[in-house]
């Protein structure tokens, strides 16, 4: 008798693969049409699928959306986090995470630019799984870059201000930036360098009345 | 015989009129939906208007979503620029201006914050006419504020940053504090605050050496 099923092993593997290409496709064309805009007709068109089979995979639209801002999460934390812990921890460490930041929006994984930028406004107003999955995304990251401006204050290599406020202000600017970037201003991805080194550079003992 | 068409000054009147309420109404859904997902049956059901009328009105979705940006740009300066005007020019008027930026994104006219962040991140990866309309709104501003920072400079009573560098910064905080607003983040307003005190408190003999 044929077999007519593959081997249920080899079925997830595959239906896995197939989930991962559909969600990091999925996250490009949001970069640019929001998370909103994406229509599993058209990605089913780009990635010669059949909507059904999309739908099998997914079962959702929200369902998809987690999925890309989760396929973005990943290329983010392998661009910028991971390549960043690979540098010894203090200054150096903050100001590589920080490079590997700018390079990521100076040349995104997405046409779109950030992602966390787009879907983080784009949803901002939106309460819901999409948004709480954005949000946690990024308080993520922040937490984890004040976990390291913490750590370089503690050797007494980055100046005393609060790593909590200077993180939010370091994302500020790169955010910034992305959008800049997006729209061609390379005055202003200059200016959010020149503002970052500023934040980073200044020595530990010239914090100013609020660097306590 | 009876008149059947109403004379043309009253009928552009109404005309303007029916604009002016469908452009609002449009930016407020805008400011949740983005300026793509506008329906003109949404907003033809909202309005109780038919859709040929706003059709008739606007002629195409770019037509309509560039009032849109036109509206929210009224309000802005409404809102923000023309009472920050009130002010005595020099630092008392940079100060009026950012705090009444901060109460624009604190209490936004529409749900969905500040409309300018919303449309300009959602454009940024897509060239047109609209995105064309959104930079220069963005633009016009903060030239507008850097001039306001000259003055108050000249007048010696604002620290000598370059004021394009000190306006991006102040974007990017104000964005970032929209962002923080609109996702309940109470936490991150607040340092958005602090560091815009700081940016503007600074005395003009307490520029670093980046100041000049």
């Amino acid at each position: 008798m044929t077999q007519l099923t593959e081997p249920s092993d080899q079925r997830l593997a595959k239906g896995a693969r197939a989930r991962a290409t559909i969600a990091r496709r999925a996250a490009e064309l949001a970069s640019v049409e929001g998370l909103e805009g994406l229509s599993i007709g058209r990605l089913a068109t780009d990635l010669g699928i059949s909507k059904s089979g999309i739908a099998t995979l997914f079962g959702t639209k929200e369902a998809l959306q987690l999925a890309a801002v989760q396929a973005a999460r990943e290329i983010f934390i392998e661009r910028v986090v991971a390549k960043g812990l690979g540098t010894p921890r203090g200054a150096a460490r903050v100001r590589d995470l920080i490079d590997r930041w700018f390079a990521h929006i100076d040349n995104p994984p997405f046409p779109g630019g950030c992602f966390r930028v787009a879907t983080l406004t784009e949803f901002s107003s939106k309460p819901g799984a999409v948004r709480d999955a954005v949000v946690a995304d990024h308080d993520d990251w922040l937490a984890f870059l004040a976990g390291e401006v913490r750590k370089a204050q503690a050797m007494g290599e980055l100046v005393d201000l609060d790593p909590d406020l200077l993180v939010f202000e370091l994302d500020a600017i790169v955010s910034a930036a992305n959008i800049a970037r997006q729209t061609g201003d390379s005055a202003r991805v200059d200016a959010a360098r020149t503002i970052a080194n500023r934040l980073l550079s200044a020595a530990p003992d010239e914090a100013g009345p609020d660097g306590a």
